[in-house]
């Protein structure tokens, strides 16, 4: 969530100009999204999302995340298209800090997947990795299995007041993902952060993927390992097979599967969990006072790791 | 702002299914509003807001604010109307709690009022107070003059903590507030928070007022006390005289300003700073970790009534 922009009435004003959108009729801060400032922005012609782009933004990397919606887009995939002002600039700036406006996706986000959203999950994701061939950027993935010790190095001394032996138990699974981490499979442009609030849903159809914000060129299938982790889990902890099996049936209609891909998927889950289980470690060990979110529990992914390291082949995910 | 609750996609469902308002394209969480949970939430035929009430509003006191918007949009006054569901209750629960579904009103809040949006506020302010007549329910003001005091003991030890001898300063000031408060003045519904962000302009024009909240019967004159506070102050501290001309002037054309009212303005002014300068000053002293609303500095509210304290007749705030 989040604003923490304060925007005054000459900062929009001259903001606005700068596009053939209308007039602003309505600009409410969203309570989503933890890295940008996020408006609802209503004209008499349209909705749109400004958002500004705080420091946990590389400003470096807003040419990449611009180009590749303009790139999915204009291949219609369902996602928020830049608009580009009267100067032909999708990337300006507003209270003297990088920002944009996008196109509103109409939908929302489920909090409890079905099968069916899965499948249509699936196969969104797979029309997602067909379209981002031929983007001409690149950006490497910053949290990917170089960055996971790192950020484990930041965390270590803290991680058993968290869970006794913690610690130690992401050493060990580190090192093990580490030795054996592919260096060759399929890649291309991944989201990377596929959650079920990333993915919207209007009347039950799939409407959109949003936040590209840690969009990268990444394997694919670590993209499938991460929405195997998002969306197939139930509450309770239990893997679902029928949701597992339904997001890479529909998948595979799309973008066909490698065996090397599919022998890869236990692993990439496991490698997958870890970074969010870092990522979360991190921010609930250094919760901001004042902070305007709740930090996730690390723990849940933890447990997530733990199954995967139990899958042998993928008839556990559902597939032969 | 905020969103304090999580609404579950079955819970909406129900939740909407109970009104005649389309279907949902959009549910966005608003970070704006201290109170409750609030979603701009849009359909195939309007937008709305759906706010959840959370524990700091009473439950008691809701048929009076929206019988209250109720009341006033059916005689013309620009602010969200209550929608009614099919079975004719504009309040029911959504998990668990209350909840109700209004207008949406279009407009911006203006961060750097003008004399003109001073001027357009007392219009507007005049207008609720005459059409507030003959609405039916009353409701107590909860942070008058008799609230302060108790307000005060409790962060009476910790107020020199913000400045040396304000606990002093406080309890002196309290005490001849207390004893010259006025009881005999014109009085009705009133919205007693009026502040720059509950009142949209669009294009220029006020569009409505917005969070009804606090509203409740008190005198007419310290509600346009607290607009004062509110509008007619620059950032750096100073009282600019021209807006709060506008202001009452403006005010005056749509309802009269009584000679008792006008003289015992300096001191609802006084008053209106110490509430807003006392709840300040409780909410800076108990931060909650993780709140998501940043504290408001209590002392602007202590200059400002120590401003009122200087004034010997409504020459200072440009009237005769």
């Amino acid at each position: 969530m989040a604003v923490y922009t304060e925007i005054t009435d000459d900062d929009l004003t001259s903001f606005i100009a700068a596009y053939d959108i209308g007039h602003v009729v309505s600009l409410k801060g969203i309570a989503e999204g933890v890295e940008n400032s996020n408006y609802l922005l209503q004209t008499d012609r349209a909705h749109y999302i400004l958002t500004i782009y705080e420091k946990r933004v590389a400003e470096r990397d807003l040419p990449f995340f611009l180009g590749l919606m303009d790139h999915l887009a204009d291949r219609t995939f369902p996602c928020p298209t830049p608009i580009h002002g009267r100067d032909g600039e999708a990337l300006r700036r507003i209270a003297g800090k990088p920002a944009a406006i996008v196109s509103f996706i109409e939908g929302l986000w489920v909090r409890r997947p079905t099968p069916d959203h899965c499948a249509q999950l699936g196969a969104a994701l797979a029309q997602m990795h067909v379209a981002g061939g031929g983007f001409a950027r690149q950006r490497g993935n910053a949290l990917s299995v170089a960055d996971w010790r790192p950020l484990f190095e930041r965390c270590k001394a803290d991680a058993d007041t968290i869970e006794t032996g913690l610690a130690d138990n992401i050493a060990r699974e580190l090192t093990d993902i580490e030795k054996t981490w592919p260096t060759d499979l399929p890649n291309g442009v991944i989201h990377a952060d596929l959650f079920p609030d990333n993915v919207l849903f209007l009347e039950g159809k799939l409407s959109g993927f949003i936040d590209f914000y840690f969009a990268c060129n990444d394997f694919f299938a670590y993209d499938i390992a991460i929405c195997l982790n998002a969306w197939c889990f139930e509450a309770d902890g239990s893997f679902n097979i029928t949701k597992a099996k339904a997001l890479l049936t529909a998948y595979r209609r799309h973008r066909a599967i490698t065996p090397e891909e599919l022998s890869a998927l236990p692993l990439l889950a496991r490698g997958a969990a870890m970074r969010f289980l870092l990522t979360r470690l991190f921010d609930w060990l250094n919760q901001v006072s004042g902070a305007l979110v709740q930090p996730k529990d690390p723990l849940e992914y933890w447990r997530k790791l733990h199954f995967h390291r139990g899958v042998t082949g993928p008839g556990t995910y559902g597939l032969e």
